[in-house]
């Protein structure tokens, strides 16, 4: 009986240390993605003819992240999701007893994190994939060619920001498996 | 203990006919957005002027679903879901006494749908509004002032999705506070 106490203290106090882990890297990750796409700009000069006769002129063109609403969302979705991350983590190391209340409704939220990430990533992926590669049929010209520090930049944001989606919703099933453990 | 064992009962039974009650909601709507936006083409005549001296001429331009990526992956994403959707439904239906390994696979999936559905929908939404608005600073031309019944059935579908995509969220929640309950 005592035995069987303590291989179950050890396995909760387990199962609370990796999903703190698993918590401060989601957190960390979101941070990342959001500052990387965030503080992404690049200006670029670009010969434009303006009469034909003349020789083509230097213009210079910057590229924003805030200038295609997809980044706008994926950069929204990130830094939510990390505030959240940071609040969570708190909240988990200040209450150690785990009320089964406030346990609720962290795993609900982290649900909810997954959906907002998952969308965010999508969004700016498509997005990506349309400047990296253009699209013929509807006119779009790729723009990865000039600004490709920028894209880089883009797909650097995504790559970190998929491992936090990844992270969250792990965090979501560890609670389930948790759940389903103790229930058994 | 009688009356306990009553409720207990009555309520599986409510999570039950719940649970298969969002399930079939979830697979009839990504039923009909992989649909909507599977079969969505439209053909328009556009005045294109080849010699400016020569009146214009109209040549046949198509808009097809599968000409962007997004899309492809919107579709491909609510088949799978629909198809999971439609096995679980009948995994649930055939298994009334709900084997522990099962219910556990099933919630995964469920979470694994709400991550896949929701980047879905956020690349088609993504692609979609830049169809819809364009943006100048990439000169990526809206088409949807040309494609408008194209366009516009995007937009059922993506709204179409979105309702799956909150339906296999809540399926997931439903399966936590069940398993929440029941631990208490």
């Amino acid at each position: 009986m005592e035995g069987g106490k303590q291989v179950e203290v050890a396995n909760k106090t387990s199962v609370r240390g990796l999903d703190l882990i698993l918590r401060f890297l989601g957190f960390a990750s979101t941070l990342v993605a959001a500052i990387v796409l965030g503080i992404d700009k690049q200006t670029k000069l670009v010969s434009v003819t303006v009469v034909s006769t003349l020789p083509p002129i230097s213009v210079p063109v910057t590229a924003k992240w805030h200038y295609l609403s997809a980044f706008v969302y994926f950069v929204v979705a990130n830094a939510i999701a990390c505030a959240y991350a940071a609040i969570s983590l708190l909240l988990v190391l200040a209450n150690r007893g785990a009320k089964k209340g406030l346990a609720l409704m962290i795993i609900t939220l982290d649900l909810v994190m997954v959906a907002l990430l998952f969308s965010g990533g999508g969004a700016a992926l498509a997005v990506g994939l349309i400047g990296y590669e253009g699209n013929s049929h509807v006119q779009w010209n790729k723009v990865c060619n000039v600004f490709g520090k920028f894209c880089h930049q883009v797909a650097g944001a995504i790559v970190v920001s998929l491992v936090g989606s990844a992270v969250f919703l792990l965090l979501v099933l560890l609670a389930m498996l948790n759940l389903h453990k103790k229930h058994q």
